[in-house]
C-alpha cells in the first residue's frame, strides 16, 4: 500500500539529512504525521496516541515507533523492514505510570544514542509538552535541539510523482466545488449541503477516490461569515444572502484547497459584486505574474498594489505553502505570500492563494491552489473564477 | 450560538474550581479544544493556532484567549463578556520570533496572576512543547502544576443537556450504520461506501443535522482488517468477506461511537459465526450487569468470565469514557473499563464498550455506547447485534 516509490523516500531522507547535517542534529524524532508519512509513508488515523519515527543520520532506514496494534499498519503502508517498525505494549496507551516516550527513550538507549544531539518538533501539533519532558528526563546526556518545521521545509518543493497526486487532488475539487454550488438553495439546511460535499470529497472521480481533508468544509452565510472557523449548524441557507465556500480535495493526504464566494437570490448588492470583480481580477494578474526567482513577499505586493489602486486594504498573509497534511491544517507552516517573507519561489513549490475581502456586512472570497512552474504557475483546479448567483 | 444555558457552564465551572482547590492549582491554562468548549461553550476549527482558556480561582468568568479572527467566533458562542474575549494579532501565527503563549502570558502578567500555581495541560493534543516552554520563559514566577484531564474527569458524569444531546448523537449514529449496511456491496469501492456513511453523519435527521465525528469512518475489510487505523481505498469490496464498521454519530461535538460486523456473501465461516454469537452473548451479559456502584475493572471482568467459558482471551481494555470532543479523538482519556481501573460507575457516566475478538486471519466487533443509568445502564443507539450477513 506504499504510494510512492521507495526510491523516493529514500530521495526525501537524503535532503532530511543534508538539513539535519547543518543543524547539527544526528537524530530526528518526528511526531508530526505528516511528517512521519513524508519520510516512511506510514499512512493511518493513529495520531491520537504518542507516535514518532526516527530518522538517524547514519541509518539508511527511519525507525517507525507506534503503539503495538498499529504496527500492522506501517508494515502495511511503509518501506520499513520489519525490525524497524517496533510497537509498544496496550498499557503505555494512557498510563498514568508511564508514557510511550520512555519506550522510545528506550529504543534510543538500546541502538547507543542515548548522547546524541536529538532534534524534536517542539511546535509541531502532536508533540506535547509532557512527551518532550518524557524524552528530556529519560535522556539525561542527549543534546536537545528544536528540528520543528526542519522536514516541512524539504517537503516545500514537490517530487513530480507528488505533483501528478497534487493533480488529481484538483479535479476531486472541482467536483466538490460544483457539488456545494449544484446543493446551495435557500431552504436547505446548511448541515445536508456540507453533508453533499463531504461525499464529493471521499467519493472522488470515478476514476480515483478522494481522501479525507485536514480541514471540515467551511460554507458559513449571514453573521457566521464573520467567524472564519465556525463549523455547520442545523440553520437552512437563506435567500438573498452570501455565502463563502471554503473547501478542499485530497488523494492520499495531498491537498488541494479551493475557496469560492456564492450567493442565494437575484440582487447581490453594487457593493458585493464591485468587490469580486477586484478580488477575480487581483487572483488573476497576481497568478499570471508569479515566477521563479520572485520572493514570496513580492507575490503579496502585487495583490496589495492592486487592490490600493481600488481604494482597498487588507491584512497581509494572502497564502502559504501547502500539500501533504493531516488534520487540523493542510497549510505547512513554512514559506508565506506575506510582507517580509524572502523564500525565493522555485519549480514544483505549492501554494494556496487566498484572497478574502471582508468589509462591515458583505465580503468576497476566492482561491487557488497551484505549483511553481519553470515559467510561471499553473493552478490544479479549473473552476471560474467569479461570484456565482444562484437563484 | 451558546448549546446549552449559561448556568450549566457556571455549574460546570463550580466543579473545576472543587478539583483545582484540591490540587492548588489557581489559574487553569486549558488547551484542549474539548476543554475550551466545556468551560465557555467555545466551538470552531481553530485548534490549529494556539488558543486557550483560562479559568481563574477567584474569576466568575473564564477568558478565551485565540487568534484575532477567531474572536468573533468566540463572541458567537460563548456566554463571556466581551472583556474576557481576547485575540491576538495575526503576526503571532507561525510567527519565528514570537510565540502565542507570550501573548497569553502577558495577558496573565496584565491581570496580577503571574506569581500564581498555574496548572497546564501537559498532554493535551494542542499544548506544545515549544507552548510550555515559552509560558515557562514569560512566566518566570509562576509555579507550573500538570493538569492534564483535570476538566476531563469533571466531564466524566454528564448533565441531563448533555445526555439529551447524546441521545441525539445515538440517533444519527443508527442512522449512520444502517447507511453503511445498506451501501456495502462487493464491487463498489471503499470510498463509495464511506461517502454515504460521511454524508449520513453530517446530514443527521430530518429533525436535527449531524456534527463531525471526531475520528473518520473505519470499514476495513480483508487483511487491512490487521491494521485497525488504516482508512479507505479506492479497492472495491469483495464478496465472501468480512467488513468492520467502525462508526460514530456526532451532535453539537458529543459522540455515539457504534461498532458493527458485516459479511459480504452468503458463507459465513462456521468459526465467524460462533465468534459472533459469542461476543455478541457477552456484551448482552455485560450490558445487563452493569449498575452503578460498580467498578470499572468488574466490568471487564465480567465480559473476560465469559469468553473463557468459551476458550478465548482478549486484551484488557474494552471501553471507555466518552462525549465531548474534537479530533483526533472522542474518547475522554479518563476512566476505562480495564483490569485496575477502580473508577466507581455513577449515573450518567457515558461509555462505549467495543467488544473486538481477533483471531489469525478472521475477526468479529460489535459495541455499544451507553449512559449509566440509577439502576443500570441505557444504550444511546438502538441497533441490532448480531452479524450482518449481507449476500
Amino acid at each position: 500500500m506504499l504510494i510512492f516509490e521507495k526510491t523516493e523516500y529514500l530521495l526525501r531522507l537524503e535532503k532530511i539529512k543534508e538539513q539535519m547535517e547543518i543543524k547539527g542534529v544526528d537524530l530526528l524524532v518526528l511526531a508530526d504525521p505528516a511528517n512521519m508519512n513524508y519520510t516512511t509513508g506510514y499512512d493511518g488515523w493513529s495520531f491520537y496516541v504518542p507516535q514518532v519515527v526516527l530518522v538517524v543520520k547514519d541509518e539508511a532506514q527511519p525507525l517507525w515507533i507506534g503503539r503495538g496494534m498499529d504496527a500492522a499498519g506501517a508494515t502495511l503502508t511503509t518501506f520499513l523492514k520489519q525490525e524497524n517498525i517496533q510497537g509498544y505494549p496496550d498499557d503505555y496507551v494512557q498510563s498514568i505510570t508511564k508514557h510511550p516516550m520512555n519506550y522510545v527513550a528506550d529504543i534510543i538507549k538500546q541502538r547507543g544514542w542515548a548522547d546524541k544531539n536529538i532534534g524534536v518538533e517542539m511546535d509541531a501539533y502532536y508533540f506535547s509538552a509532557r512527551a518532550f519532558r518524557e524524552l528530556e528526563k529519560s535522556l539525561p546526556n542527549a543534546v536537545f535541539t528544536d528540528a520543528t518545521n526542519l522536514v516541512n521545509w524539504v517537503r516545500l518543493i514537490k517530487s513530480h510523482n507528488e505533483i501528478s497526486i497534487m493533480k488529481q487532488a484538483g479535479k476531486i475539487a472541482e467536483n466538490v466545488m460544483q457539488t456545494a454550488l449544484d446543493n446551495l438553495s435557500p431552504g436547505t439546511r446548511e448541515c445536508d449541503v456540507v453533508a453533499k460535499v463531504y461525499q464529493a470529497q471521499i467519493s472522488g472521480t470515478t476514476e480515483f477516490g478522494g481522501d479525507y481533508p485536514s480541514i471540515v468544509p467551511m460554507m458559513p452565510t449571514g453573521v457566521k461569515t464573520t467567524a472564519p472557523h465556525l463549523t455547520w449548524t442545523d440553520d437552512p441557507y437563506e435567500d438573498e444572502q452570501a455565502v463563502n465556500l471554503e473547501l478542499a480535495g485530497c488523494k492520499n493526504r495531498y491537498h488541494c484547497p479551493i475557496a469560492r464566494t456564492a450567493y442565494l437570490g437575484n440582487n447581490p448588492s453594487d457593493k458585493l459584486s464591485n468587490i469580486a470583480d477586484v478580488t477575480v481580477e487581483g487572483l488573476n494578474l497576481t497568478l499570471d505574474a508569479i515566477k521563479p526567482g520572485m520572493l514570496c513577499e513580492d507575490v503579496e505586493l502585487i495583490w496589495r498594489n492592486h487592490i490600493a489602486k481600488h481604494g482597498f486594504e487588507k491584512e497581509s498573509r494572502i497564502g502559504y505553502a501547502m500539500g501533504l497534511n493531516y488534520p487540523p491544517d493542510w497549510g505547512e507552516h513554512t514559506a508565506s505570500l506575506r510582507p517580509g517573507d524572502k523564500t525565493v519561489l522555485k519549480p514544483n513549490m505549492t501554494f494556496h492563494m487566498i484572497l478574502g475581502m471582508w468589509m462591515d456586512n458583505y465580503g468576497f472570497e476566492c482561491s487557488e491552489s497551484f505549483r511553481i512552474t519553470e515559467t510561471g504557475c499553473e493552478t490544479f483546479a479549473n473552476f471560474p473564477r467569479k461570484l456565482f448567483v444562484k437563484n
